[in-house]
């Protein structure tokens, strides 16, 4: 029984549906027929538009309460959702119900890393939206319940400048972390390889705050028959599945929507290699990175395989000849995990120190409203002292969310 | 000491160079001028030409005999290399100081999977350079040393029928194993959810011959960087390291090879859940794939999340409701390694006797010659009859290759 009611269960990874009213009440007149609003159509379906552009999925995968029988049905109005996904006071009951203490919601409409707000014509509405966002997470949401929620901001990555500022700003207002994309290259943005991400670095290094890294957040989804068609995106998350069609009359060959999800990590090693090798870490030795539904059964396997690759290749190209990959691994990434029991046999292979757990209310991988059920089996052969640090206090420590 | 003098080491990965008489000695005159042939440059490299196509390197990566600090020039001339690479009865002693019995070796000049005969203009011409290619592998490399060589064939698999003819062919000269793309999407054909590979995989079944999937060898090389510039490719595998470039004067972000390097793996995650969410298997009961240069630590990582996956989307996809990808995995799929200390550490969890060892000659990930002693070494703590499985007779077993 080593989930002893002392520990909090403490997820660093849960997602909030933006209610109508997110951008609307906060943006300046000029900007309200234009920025984020929602709108009925004429099939009762409520539909985010921007711009000029629709976004029809208000709330991709919002699934708590459903069945998995009842998967594969998109929620096309609110009322198709528990109020839990989308009002934070009737989130906190849920998380009562599941045995949750405290949680770090991501966003849904604008992309887990704010793509939306990047892909704005207008960049002044664009960055307008984004602090709306970022108002709304951590003055609305989070301070609904101070010690329930864990304050999540996102940055304005197109402009390094806004970026800096918008991360002080969100900073004094006592965010605890902020959304990265998992790789901005796929967003035509310049890799984790380029110093261009610096002053962004400097901050998180200045003010103690990790970045999160959330799977799909830099918009590229894995796999084969996703990538080989062409669409290096997740620009909408419904498109997983998609059709390579060639013209050639060939038979159909889509992957199920399965090959992605259960690939969803491949993101999160390819990020932190990037990392790894990037220069970066040892240009911000105090730069911390969680990997957001990255699962942590790999990290073993990287980071040997990672070591392996420095020790025979450093000669000959500009990687760190002396910092081990894997003493840069787990000293600044954490893993972050749903479900994950091979991870947490090899929980010290990984560091006991660097694990967190996730609950994913309201997606469909989130064991809701069992959760805590769930984590204290998966549990059972874990000591005490190794369980507490996983399901709480990692989390408080690399989040900077101490108890009240 | 778990490696006995009684158990031999079975590679089931190394690769081969072509020398440049493979094909000029067997394509028919009217081919001679446009098939591929060795041109020496003015600066006296050794260049592949093929129809109008040049490939600058001859070996890539072909660095045996050189120690890390060496490593990053590519040999341009066949004297740049140990007549090991590229001579089979040279190679036969390099095995000997280097503890190896028996190997089975990938080719070079044509691509792991043969994409440089997809690519010929003239397919003809295309068809008899990888006829050519297969006669040379078996009846002049493999015969060399008949215990010593596991005879790899190549498969035109831009037609099917001559897929299956040559499939057959090559099966009566005693091919142990077919090198086919670790994905076909990214080479500009059907994906491994298409039913278009059937008959392939209908002779793999008659025969029992395993179907090699090699890193690398469907042209995707893993990796943000890469893939956000458009670069799903490996044509070239010298362009792994790629510059990002979007003309907006952004500092330089290209990734060192040694990210793609360290994500191998990820291509074969790719291609075990592309195959084990396909359908294919279930309609394949007997077909056997080997992940080639792709490690085995995550092996029980991806299992364990496809089956997590499986468990809650099977009610709204159409893959199989009835067999865990977990099983499907242990039963179709092995695993080969170069070193992997953690795969090993968790080798029931992979399976016992899924789990085949890879020397990797003369690449750089190859721990030539002192491969028996590394092995060794890596095998300490495991029983006697389980290191006998992973060094030697899984192999044997798989590829149908016996002591004589």
């Amino acid at each position: 029984m080593p989930l002893q009611d002392y520990m909090q269960i403490i997820s660093v990874d849960d997602h909030l549906i933006e209610h109508p009213r997110v951008f609307t009440d906060r943006l300046p007149k000029k900007f309200q027929e234009r920025g984020p609003r929602i709108v009925e159509d004429e099939r009762g379906s409520h539909i985010w538009h921007f711009e000029d552009d629709i976004f029809p999925y208000i709330g991709l995968n919002a699934v708590a309460g459903k069945s998995p029988e009842q998967f594969g049905m998109e929620p096309l109005r609110f009322d198709d959702m528990i109020p839990g996904c989308y009002d934070p006071a009737a989130r906190v009951k849920d998380m009562d119900v599941d045995g949750v203490q405290a949680a770090c919601c991501f966003p849904s409409f604008p992309g887990f890393g704010g793509r939306v707000f990047l892909r704005a014509k207008d960049k002044e509405l664009g960055l307008a939206s984004l602090q709306a966002w970022n108002d709304f997470s951590i003055e609305e949401w989070c301070a609904t319940a101070p010690d329930r929620y864990i304050p999540l901001a996102l940055l304005p990555i197109w402009d390094i400048e806004a970026s800096v500022a918008e991360f002080r700003r969100v900073a004094a207002m006592g965010a605890r972390t902020i959304s990265f994309p998992d790789s901005p290259a796929p967003l035509g943005l310049p890799s984790f390889h380029s110093d261009y991400w610096g002053p962004i670095w400097d901050v998180a290094e200045e003010t103690g705050i990790p970045i999160s890294l959330h799977f799909g957040s830099g918009s590229f989804v894995p796999g084969f028959s996703a990538s080989a068609s062409g669409l290096v995106t997740g620009e909408n998350f419904s498109s997983v599945a998609v059709r390579y069609d060639d013209g050639s009359g060939l038979p159909k060959d889509e992957a199920p929507n399965a090959v992605s999800f259960t690939l969803y990590a491949c993101n999160l090693m390819w990020s932190a290699t990037d990392l790894l090798f990037s220069g970066q870490l040892q240009k911000h030795p105090d730069l911390k990175f969680m990997l957001a539904e990255g699962g942590i059964g790999w990290i073993p396997y990287i980071a040997e395989r990672a070591d392996a690759v420095w020790s025979k290749h450093r000669y000959y190209q500009p990687i760190d000849f002396h910092a081990r990959p894997s003493e840069l691994l787990k000293k600044h990434f954490w893993g972050c995990y749903i479900t994950d029991d091979f991870g947490l046999a090899n929980r010290h292979a990984i560091g006991i120190d660097r694990i967190c757990v996730e609950i994913d209310y309201p997606h469909s991988d989130s064991e809701w409203p069992n959760s805590r059920k769930v984590i204290a089996e998966s549990l059972l052969d874990v000591p005490d002292d190794e369980a507490h640090k996983i399901v709480e206090l990692n989390a408080r420590d690399v989040l900077n969310f101490p108890r009240v």
